[in-house]
């Protein structure tokens, strides 16, 4: 199995596609972001990578408090252009028609149309180079409840996106059911 | 759109299964991990949220470099088994039957089964509170070359997995490609 070497790139598959909410100028705003993972358990905490210039993360830095919204399949549309635009230009409620809300936290909007949201205040900022890294404490977290099965979140009925670099940018849909996780590797447990 | 109130959770779409590996006591060693995103873009970082437990974890802390390596559908049985045991009782190495190779960095054990590999040096080490939040500079990336369309790394060669926590924990493969990144939003343009 050759290896070719492709320099340092910001490679893992999967990214995800969120759309990071933020109050600039008292008004709400969203960015999309891809660079994005959970960061602690305990509290819950999240990491998004954002671009210095970003229009968005002059509210976050004001505020000290941001949104995360998980789009989708029905709103790519929405969530690509929020990755086009910057907020500075245009207001993206209007276009994208969100139907925003707010929980627990002033600045934080949140879109009705994701199935799933956060609610999060900053607790660190890196500056890593060309971006910030924002961890955020998630506060609340909000599901649609068509979206939920017994209760739980359901993923088929959530239908998030993959935002996927190569070979081309696109966004993919989650596929087929591969394995169960704590489980299909006990079968290997024979070898110990 | 209803919404329902679920409590402060970890909860973004998708999450990746990584293959975090580490040196620890002069073996390498890997761990499955969920809770990593990019973290900047130049220089190219990744972060990973590591609980303070966990045996990897003292290989990093020591010798403060770390490799990434993404598993593809042909190993989620391997992949699970890393996050099921502790490299502190067996040797997962042989288990797996992992080929491992080294790069530049002598501390970075790679998988030569994961199509892609980062190697990294840590540059923050954040405690977040259950886990630390590690954060890498990435030095190198390897991409099977049977992975490769025309010179870049295919998804559809490299065949990732994604971790699902909801409704039940398990892995899925990606699945159809919904639109083309950068472009359907432009769809949106004459609203403006």
């Amino acid at each position: 199995m050759c290896k070719v070497l492709m320099g340092a790139q910001t490679l893992i598959y999967p990214m995800p596609v969120l759309l990071i909410g933020a109050k600039v100028h008292d008004k709400p705003n969203f960015m999309a972001a891809a660079w994005c993972g959970i960061a602690n358990g305990e509290p819950p905490m999240i990491s998004v990578a954002i671009r210095h210039q970003r229009y968005t993360l002059r509210g976050i830095k004001q505020n000290l408090t941001f949104s995360v919204n998980v789009p989708s399949t029905d709103i790519v549309r929405e969530t690509d252009y929020c990755g086009i635009i910057s907020g500075s230009k245009v207001n993206k409620v209007d276009i994208c028609q969100f139907n925003v809300f707010y929980g627990k936290l002033d600045n934080a909007p949140l879109i009705k149309q994701c199935p799933v949201n956060l609610e999060c205040e900053v607790v660190h900022i890196l500056d890593l180079g060309s971006h910030l890294l924002i961890v955020g404490r998630i506060e609340e977290t909000y599901v649609s409840q068509v979206c939920l099965t017994d209760g739980k979140p359901d993923v088929n009925k959530i239908k998030p996106l993959i935002y996927c670099s190569d070979p081309a940018c696109h966004y993919q849909a989650f596929g087929e059911v591969i394995a169960k996780a704590f489980s299909i590797g006990e079968e290997l447990k024979h070898r110990e």
